[in-house]
């Protein structure tokens, strides 16, 4: 009856790796900006359930299907419609659940910029074609990697390389977010710029949700107590090791232990144990996720201030990077004093057969996957279209693709903080050519000779990136910058909220205060006009008051003194 | 022993649906205000803890009893505390976890406006008598449906569509929210607004453990390997064909694929195939899915526009009709190619044998639960009362029920968007009737024909929409409205946070700024005053400056053209 | 094989156990604030795997080692790395999550003030020497405890109680956070403070999770079904009495129900049950739960009021009191007619013998953890240091120990409230000395004589205390404060998010609106300057404006009239 307790828990553990797709969910949302909260959400729901819809109609038979072609594709036999009755009912849910992983992964990497329409076809096809033929090499028992011998016991390949792959491909086929990178106007060299997520709690939650499902998706194919029980215990030691080490690593560094790079470091010594899991002991998990502790802080930072590939959640250092590594590793630490396992690696005496095996293996799901995602994503990008315009991705995924305004209705959001300055699609409209009946001397009302004057700015949030720039450029550098709502006129996009819509007429704006006396109030209004327009309500308002006294408290400076910064 | 492998399964089960609780009370919290959030918390931890004290007194014996009275109710043995060394642990913390799950689901529609006390209370008497009962007849081998032969394996009637019609009378017997509805003046008809909850992460977050732990749900009374592999696959396929549909069906309906209408989807499938789940197909399993996605979608804008109930939630469409759909659909779908399945339904050549049975047991639990919630609820509405004050639900429940002014004390809370104009409420005690010491002619220090006037308000958030409607009607539109924090000399209500007084004298106000050119200022303080007059302290002040200029950017009008909006 | 189903429910248990550290973070992540969440998060991610990591080179040898020393100690025998292929892997990962459990206790009492490599070196050595030994005792067989035959089933005095202990002098050591008490000057009493946690959906998210895990906790080491089941029912019915007892305890007292202490009542009774849960009835359950829920509010206040320790999750509360508590219950209430139980306490006719044991273990416990950790904390306040420095913990831990500007990047965070005028470190450095150069006589060029003057403050969000306390004396109490940006010069903190450095100017800054007339703008402007002199950039700057006119909307009031406060 061994049988049976295995073959319950291999359920359970299934369920376990469904409970990843959530914290995959909070992972890549709590990563990335507020504004995209609800289309993150919405793409790891839906590659889920497409996944499983697609997986059911073909990618299951392609996978695991009896009938297998020369060791590399299942002919589709339907048995889940055909003779249900026979049909093994948790080989599908086990594999299922890994296949949506796979697909998931994708997202992160893509995240804040992808048309929700083409993450629904490129979700699909990953799970009806790209991932079953590989993972059927794997771990069908016709595959040709499988009779070769091949070993990745969890899919630190099959699934999180494979993941990887196709996160670096995307993020390249897309291009970087707005504001991620810029050209230093000194050295003519691209800078990388961070863009924090909302919530690191709620990454945080995620990373522990998904360590807690990965006892799960490494002990879920388990067969014996022994070999489930060391299972558990190199799924430990490699992240707990992997954590300590990011942590560490980033301290000498940088100077401070870095969050998110640590947890980060947790999610990379799982990937890493994921093949080796169940053949290498503690020693070997241990060495495993220091290295998968040092290659994720390297990997990251390669990837975005080397290559400039924009990864916001780091899928691609993650699961690309460690699960090579992880694949690899089993030829390095294999030993047979693992319960059940049978070979043993490079550095347990092994030589080097294991490990050729694994790099033939990850040689070919690489180029399989690669072409494949490439060929996929070229037709994307010609039909549907693969990126969401600039200003959709400005405005936010949320609003327009989802129709929702803030995934967090009642609190107050900042003013975004995009320096966009060097930023091709701003270079490229602003500044914005100003019509005649705009561009007249401005004539002040205000007393020319007047000490000091108050100029009250309001206009969209969008916008601000643009007038901070231009103030910039004509010493205006005392800005107070405040969120309100304005309430009027303007319609924005139409917002809906389950069906109904939400008519508001309160939009966020914001407002910014400045105070000038040696810049001449003409100037910085003429400014002003020229930063803002385009020639749609909502433009914004300009206000000017007098101002009785300026006192800088630190120098005790009045008047005109005390505006000059120094 | 695969009996000690099933029983061991049937308690990890009874604590995979021990965490639905926090699923549903993420659900709920983050689909409703933020003002309200430690209330839903609240709510969703006492309907457990309270339900578990009066299952353990009364419940189970009632549900559970060998000494059936006539297959309708169980005569009380207390074996729990008379006999404890024979009692059936397992199967009192199963039916415990269950029975929460009935209580928990009436929460969701009638959040954000419900007593707390009587919360407490009609959640005690749920868990005491109307669920027991009707769950016996189910699942006490000596109920009379069970007798039947009415099948519903995990409770989409017995558990979700209970728990849906409770919340349906629940909702129509509190009405609905302040603000839901209002009279649209030019056609007379009810016009329903939609009320964004406050972090749709919070709802999603919620939605994903929901699922996770519906595979103990379901799965829990799996007796084979082969039942829970099969019950697995339709708890899997039925919610992710649900979500697809409802996704597709927004997109179509609405333009645009709706986030919170797909979550309901997820489970909207998860309750459909509750009943059927160890007695269909994968086939079935799509189509009893795809059904609920589009029931939902209906019966959410049913309710909510048509039939006018509000269900903040939209817990009545989820667990209340599709709860019906899941068990009527053994009625359709039943098949004995499922594992230990012995019931063919009408599509499965089975004719309407089983779904007449099923019909009889959905018509008897109906008029069970209607008819006692009924007297329930009327019984506390004349007693105890029902609904908070309006002053209490526009405060927010968390500070007049709990003492907690904010349960996100680190985060600034956006000015309510609340329109009010047609709401009951508000005309009922709008304009409020100003004494004669203020209604007296207003003299304006500021000279009359000043070309521009700034005017700044200060106020109490729960008045700015009674503002907004006032200065609406005298042609005041360009609001700037900010969130501010007032320091003076008022007390609010009386703060608690672990037993200990918060003393803070920054309280949250509203401050509106308004330019005016066209409209007097005499006029402007004159509505503002009679707007937000009540005659308590904290009505607010009202501040006049001079302005020199506004220049608008579109059009580059100065001055008093700048201000005027087509 | 009912072995092999209760050794992998075992595995599945420690899971479980795992998960809770998941609950653990969001608690007091939730509890605590925004300022410190990624700290905390870090916080409890490295207990966890620093914990792996020293648990695996010493202390689980020195807790579990065949080779026991004297009943006390284990010799090391480093097995895990000599011998793996005999080595115990669940044993291993089942007593490193308990183990991770006790460490991670500690983080909630001493968080917000605890230098980060203070926590890491204390969490170090817990893991390593501190828990090990005093778990041997008891859970080792050759334990001289588990000889005596002492009960603590899964740990309410090994984990809880000693985490606890860990907890209260930990916090003793460290003192308050700033703000917590001050002197009330009439009485000259210390006075609590309320610091209310910044998100109590996290806060009640960590409680659902802990509470989940805690079914793996209680139950991962039973052996047989019945015994499972009745662990299950004493795990739920204790700590939902608890809970309903709590609430009605400060419903009662306090005149509402709590939130926040009915969730410490959850967790209250959970921890209480956890020695007790194999051994006792349901009855016996139900009381052990109804005195956790009275201990848990009155330890809480006692702590806070009486003692004055600051723990702001309640951490020795919960753990350490109800720990205590529930190693005395098992010599109360255990009965032999729980499966497996052996022994009858005091209330069950078994006298006073069990009592007696169970006293004279946690008495041995307490004072071996007392004392090592006293030396523990000795030394790292002597050498690294413990606390961070006043400045850090003003600032925010996120920021001066990582580099994080803000755990929740696009939202806005409000003005701190925190009242200091009686707190050391304020009245220590305030009023700071203002240099000649500042202090020179204000020379007003507003006219002294104008009626109403509008005068704005702009500085930084940590002055703002100072701010408010200085013009509190000069009776100007009217403040609107408001959370604005300044776009300046100023250098913060180096911020990095993921290796990248954040390049904002836009610094968060309060802004401070004050209507005066009849205090002279003179001294409020002297005022203002001394109150925000350090010396340093950002000490902020004065505006000064005209008002044309003020109206008080409660009496009409205009003018010089209308800002007199009653």
């Amino acid at each position: 009856m061994e049988g049976t307790v295995f073959s319950v828990w291999f359920l359970i553990g299934a369920a376990l790796v469904f409970f990843m797709q959530c914290g995959f969910a909070m992972v890549e949302t709590g990563f990335t900006r507020a504004k995209n909260a609800s289309n993150i959400i919405m793409k790891n729901l839906m590659d889920f359930c497409i996944g499983t819809v697609v997986f059911m109609l073909l990618g299951f038979s392609l996978m695991m299907s009896q009938n297998y072609f020369f060791g590399v594709v299942g002919i589709p036999d339907f048995q889940i419609f055909t003779n249900f009755a026979k049909f093994d009912f948790s080989s599908f849910v086990f594999n299922l659940v890994f296949c949506a992983t796979a697909a998931t992964i994708v997202s992160g990497a893509m995240a804040e910029r992808t048309k929700f329409s083409a993450y629904c076809i490129y979700s699909a096809v990953i799970s009806l074609i790209i991932y079953p033929i590989e993972a059927g090499w794997i771990w069908n028992p016709n595959g040709w990697l499988y009779k070769l011998g091949y070993i990745d016991f969890a899919g630190s390949t099959a699934i999180h390389m494979v993941g990887g792959i196709m996160a670096l491909i995307g993020a390249i086929f897309l291009g970087p977010r707005i504001g991620k990178y810029s050209i230093d106007p000194k050295t003519g060299k691209k800078v990388s710029r961070a863009i924090p997520g909302h919530s690191i709690t709620l990454g945080a939650l995620g990373v522990f949700i998904l360590w807690f499902g990965w006892y799960g998706f490494n002990g879920a194919a388990a067969l014996s107590v022994e070999q489930l029980g060391s299972v558990f215990l190199t799924t430990t030691i490699a992240p707990a090791v992997a954590t300590v080490v990011a942590m560490i690593f980033t301290w000498v560094k940088n100077g401070k232990p870095d969050v998110s790079m640590s947890l980060n470091g947790s999610l990379a010594g799982l990937v890493a144990i994921t093949a080796p899991c169940a053949n290498v002991d503690a020693l070997g998990a241990a060495v495993i996720g220091a290295v998968a502790g040092v290659l994720i802080v390297i990997a990251v930072e390669l990837i975005d201030k080397k290559l400039h590939v924009d990864d916001p959640v780091g899928a691609v250092a993650v699961h690309g990077i460690n699960g090579i590594w992880g694949g690899l590793s089993v030829g390095l630490f294999a030993t047979t004093s693992a319960p059940k396992s049978s070979v043993n690696g490079l550095f347990y005496g092994g030589g080097f057969q294991q490990l050729g095996i694994q790099a033939i293996g990850i040689a070919a799901i690489i180029v399989w996957t690669a072409v494949t995602v490439t060929v996929l994503f070229s037709i994307i990008k010609a039909t549907n279209g693969l990126r969401a315009s600039a200003e959709e991705e400005i405005t936010g995924l949320d609003l327009t693709e989802h129709g929702i305004a803030s995934s967090y209705a009642d609190f107050m959001i900042t003013v975004p903080t995009l320096d966009v300055g060097n930023v091709p699609y701003f270079s490229a409209k602003a500044p914005a050519a100003v019509p005649p009946e705009v561009a007249v001397p401005v004539v002040n009302k205000a007393k020319p000779n007047s000490p000091m004057t108050k100029i009250t700015i309001l206009t969209n949030q969008s916008r601000f990136a643009a007038l901070q720039a231009a103030l910039d450029k004509i010493g205006v550098t005392g800005l107070t910058v405040m969120n309100v709502y304005g309430y009027g006129m303007q319609k924005g996009n139409p917002q809906m909220y389950r069906g109904v819509p939400i008519e508001t007429k309160l939009l966020p704006k914001v407002k910014v205060d400045i105070i000038v006396s040696k810049v001449p109030v003409d100037l910085v209004v003429k400014t002003v006009k020229e930063a803002l327009y385009t020639g749609n309500v909502g433009d914004g308002k300009i206000f000017i008051f007098d101002v009785k006294n300026v006192i800088k408290v630190r120098t005790g400076e009045e008047g005109y003194a005390a505006l000059q910064d120094e």
